[in-house]
């Protein structure tokens, strides 16, 4: 089973359906849906009651793969249906593609890319929604991650005489996320490099969340990414709520992966600045960049051929300049997935304790416990 | 040709497009859309004229069907994208996601579903929309029906020494329908016995309007539908627009399928209740649960290989409790059908007549008559 | 490479997938996308800088076309997922369905639809946009095309003893555009005539922008279309925001496309009248119909086997009813495409100059430059 890659068409898959006509066109077909019901409960001072009930399609996905021509001509195209996929849960405006990118290949170590996809930012982001190992991304992702954007990217592997192999990846991109509008002309910049010592991962491992290939020899894979998003006018940069003023916004990243015999351990730092950021409107509303930092640890052992436990702390600190509007989180989850094929069809399940302000104690007002039971599906 | 079930995944279709691979993998595809033409004709105490054309795409449907890995682990997706589809000529949130669920067979009389599909509630809702008689669905199932909802599904066939067949299903649910996002710890229950006592019908005729098998024998379906949902947040549990308090809702449906020799006498009768239907928010708006009831029969004749004539009489009428806000409805229609595929493509006549508060006199203000055109075509 | 039609379904294609069974089913699935990347360059009265970044994915589309039953009955179908087809970059409503009408083929020469589909209008709009040889469509376009409706077409071709050909066409539409929803009893009605004296064009080229076939003899199309659009209720008729009042919109377009070895000449005049565009509400808000003429004239030259050089020259003269809202608009572009695999596959560069009021200096504040660079990618 060949693990998916958000940064690349995928041209040889056993799984999903293809089309083909010699080497003049390919087309691969596939879908997955991810269904859950969980629970969040709330301690609201009183009580620790099960608070609401999470049931829902979370993620329903069409994806296309191929060329057109010729080999180098490939395209990758995602298309989201559910509520949450079409970011009608936070907004109002229907964003059904996730993915809509051509790639053209100048050689077996370059390639270049035109459309929307991932920017080469935080590790747990480029990780395939289809390749995770807990039900959702980590609470640093949601606030720092760089997530989706349209422009022009760019891919290079820089071989050694050794088996170490650097990837240098890099993207000029609108700033402004998914489907944006025209708005300004400021630009975004994101430039990463991939240390891998140890050689490549077996099956794609560096971008799929734990040890399913069970690495006979340790493997290693490190990232820094740097980010400048210039006159970027939502909090996220490429994601939430508007701004009211533009500005100009800095990241950092640093991930890992490391994997060897069933173990996997992943963790990624991200931090985001700006000068001053808080806009206000005439009326005096108030709109902030979330800038501050985020750390997300995952530690998973294969507990079977097929079955796998792991481990995961985050927590978020927002910056002085922000910290009236919004408090640090911590999130520390265990889960269990069992993988019946793999990551393409699997059984999840989660438990949670969430708390705010540094205050672990369940006593502290709006911390929370969550449970999660999960289905993956697709081809 | 296989009639289309919306409490399975369709496996074994002559038309659609099929893809598969040994035992270990299938897809059936598979699109359907409803293009209509009709008008109303509303009195307004003075003429009786044309006041309003309807021409639209009514439905438009893509649907995979199939199973993966095993034939045990199967799924059903569909998904709409005509704008009475995706909710947008009430709603604001484009919902195309109709169905997507996984069935888990556990032997040959017993499967479960977990996903967003429809609940096991009244017979013409089940119906898929691709297997009505008329074009729209009646009256009493636009109030009372309990509609598609995302939890677990159970169904069991209970076979007996004798002909007579018995269908248990029941589900688990979040109560607040499709793609709803979480709200609050209500959850809802439904129970559903169904009962055959002459076997089945002929290409599951029991969910299918029109005797277009000509049963040889007369073939007989009752079913009684019990829910309760609890801290239900919309006017009608699943459907409708959101209440100012949550309230516990109580269903009661009973339906019945008979079919003989070309004639078929469909029949179901729906009823909703819960205390103090009436919610209010602080400034003295009102928005209340539909509470009461509503009945729907066909009665429908083939009067040739291919051609149907049919006659609908339905009726809702609101609980005391709301009856300053809601009126009593009647609808009677009649309806002529041309089957040139079967239900796959198919031309349909309809005329129809709707009159408010029992007054059916074409004097009384607000009734109404209706003239449908609609060509279904699908594969 | 067969040009695509959007008034016919596209039954013989080389490219796109193909799926059939005999004379009783087929279809053919393609996909299609335009990644764009460009600026907008407006004079503010003191600077002439880039103002604005547009950096999306303009179009995304599937395409079903193919028969059921017969190849009498076939169908077309067209969805669109990008925030700009999704009508989302100006209205609030989701629509993916622009295409899903049904043809019912009477004889050689004759055939009728019924759905939605386009308008046999001005023939920039009819030339599908993956057929156009500029990144977008003409401002003259934008304000006076009649688009697509919802409604029953006829087709017809008159062969002559020459090998002059006339082609008929009518349809009666709702008038209300895409995915309407009922409003009143007002209908549109829309006839064209196009003659070809020198007969027919290769490939469809009446239908396609830029002479790609080089045509060996001169091949001339003219074309006349009338359209009465009763109590249309959207300032464009089938397209724009709703007017307060209803209004009886008349139409009147004359275009022309010209080819011959390598060059092509497309020219359209449109306008549209109305008594008393000017609608009000209770409270002084003013809609108004657009009413006025629009011109648009493109000449281009293949300066390669796969090359072209194309210009364009726009302009739009609003009613002087209206023109204290709106104001004469010219448009001049200049555009390099490089055809890879016929319009299927193409790279574009638009570079162009846009005006106010006539009046051409750049000093004018409202001026602006645009500079466009498209992808376009499909099968």
């Amino acid at each position: 089973q060949t693990v998916e890659s958000d940064e690349r068409a995928l041209l040889n898959v056993d799984e999903g359906i293809r089309f083909s006509k010699d080497s003049l066109f390919q087309m691969n077909l596939r879908f997955r849906m991810q269904n859950r019901a969980g629970f969040n409960s709330i301690y609201d001072g009183e009580n620790l009651g099960v608070e609401q009930f999470e049931m829902r399609v979370r993620r329903l996905r069409l994806r296309f793969d191929g060329y057109v021509l010729s080999p180098k001509f490939q395209y990758y195209i995602q298309l989201a249906f559910s509520k949450a996929d079409l970011d009608l849960e936070t907004g109002d405006i229907a964003q059904p593609v996730r993915d809509a990118i051509l790639y053209y290949t100048i050689n077996k170590n370059l390639y270049l890319g035109f459309g929307q996809s991932k920017l080469p930012g935080n590790r747990e982001r480029v990780i395939s929604s289809g390749n995770l190992q807990f039900a959702d991304r980590s609470i640093a992702n949601s606030l720092f991650t760089l997530d989706r954007d349209f422009g022009l990217f760019g891919y290079y592997t820089l071989r050694t005489r050794s088996q170490s192999i650097f990837l240098l990846k890099g993207a000029i991109s609108s700033g402004d996320g998914r489907n944006a509008s025209a708005v300004n002309n400021g630009l975004s910049y994101t430039g990463r490099i991939e240390a891998l010592p140890f050689g490549v991962f077996r099956n794609s491992g560096d971008y799929s969340e734990g040890d399913l290939e069970f690495e006979p020899l340790p493997k290693l894979s490190v990232g820094i990414t740097l980010s400048e998003n210039q006159k970027a006018i939502r909090t996220g940069g490429q994601l939430g709520a508007e701004l009211f003023q533009a500005r100009t916004l800095n990241s950092l990243i640093v991930d890992a992966m490391f994997k060897y015999q069933g173990w996997a351990l992943m963790s990624e730092y991200m931090s985001r600045s700006t000068k001053d950021p808080i806009t206000t409107n005439e009326v005096g509303d108030v709109r902030f960049v979330i800038v501050g930092k985020g750390v997300n640890t995952h530690v998973s052992r294969m507990i079977g051929p097929k079955s796998e436990l792991a481990l995961r702390y985050a927590f978020v600190v927002p910056d002085k300049s922000i910290d009236m509007y919004l408090e640090r989180v911590d999130e520390s989850l265990i889960g269990f997935t069992h993988y019946l094929n793999g990551h393409r069809i699997k059984i999840q399940a989660n438990l949670g304790y969430r708390w705010l302000e540094g205050l672990y104690q369940i006593e502290n007002s709006g911390n929370s416990w969550t449970g999660m039971f999960q289905v993956e599906f697709g081809i």
